[in-house]
């Protein structure tokens, strides 16, 4: 057992849609030397969130954003909330609908994912963000 | 390192409404001297839950409170279970629908949340409760 | 404080539904006698998840499952991804909607669950399937 350890990492995004980082994930793991334990991420924002997602087809990443357009349409007039403009208030409920907070186990210093199963970063405005994600490691 | 803390708190409601406890979760992290580490929240509830939201703007929050009574909407005939009234199956929905526990990273002494971040309990009942929150700290 | 514990499990489903995996839990606590800490779990899958939901009364799933079959229908033709037929893309849509990384206490040996609070494994494919669920523990 070593203390743990923490890092913030910025990811850059070009505006809606789900953003692969199991690779930066497993880059920080490897980087400090954990064989087993537990990796926490953590998404300092309101308006972008954390999933695990099928990482094989595409299309399951455009079908999500698809479905979150039909329960929260982008500028709805009932939102009261759309000083931002009309992606303002669905990114806020597409963000409280997922994570921004994740556990992951760590198993023979790999982030111990299943087969097919990625962590993504869900950009829910319009326009690109740098997002800032703090990742904690326990061994 | 340190050995893990838990501590149970209460947080009193007035009935269906998102409660800022961001305040009370800080204070718990300095009582007990913690300045780098993770702090975890569990909810004990299945009719209130746990978010991070936006804390600027509050109709952000009553947004919300309306998205979740537009997909999940009180005294709906279609629910089986309504014991306790027709805000009783809504509540367990909007639980599931957001997250009963939580981790936030601690660095330098605070709660790492994010500029705009709030850790809210929101409670989904029409009544108000009683409602019995265990954080866990770790160095 | 004892070094962390892993331990994987199988949970084996008959198909779509709720199926309650608090007594799992509470076995592989006790095995690995930890008397208070943390119990991390984490489902190796993208069209099954995790919630923690009331265990008395099962109407309260039922109306979950309706509740799910509303929002993303089987078989919706807006569907891009159906390669494993009608029920694949809502699988990963109730999914994302609820969680795949949960976290409970432990107090006096015992996950501290609230009275009427299950951790429910939740299958969302038609068929039955072998689901792998990671078990980490802390003291």
């Amino acid at each position: 057992m070593q203390p743990m350890k923490q890092q913030m990492i910025n990811i850059e995004t070009n505006g809606r849609g789900t953003y692969d980082i199991s690779d930066n994930i497993q880059s920080v793991i490897e980087e400090n030397k954990i064989d087993s334990g537990l990796c926490h991420l953590f998404l300092q924002h309101t308006s972008a969130s954390l999933i695990f997602c099928e990482n094989a087809d595409a299309t399951v990443r455009s079908d999500l954003e698809d479905f979150m357009a039909r329960i929260a349409p982008d500028g709805d007039p009932v939102y009261r909330h759309d000083m931002e403009g009309p992606d303002d208030m669905p990114a806020h409920i597409r963000t409280i609908l997922t994570q921004n907070s994740l556990t992951i186990p760590i198993i023979h210093g790999k982030a111990a994912l299943g087969t097919w199963q990625g962590i993504f970063l869900w950009e829910h405005r319009s326009m690109g963000h740098i997002r800032k994600l703090t990742i904690t490691l326990q061994d």
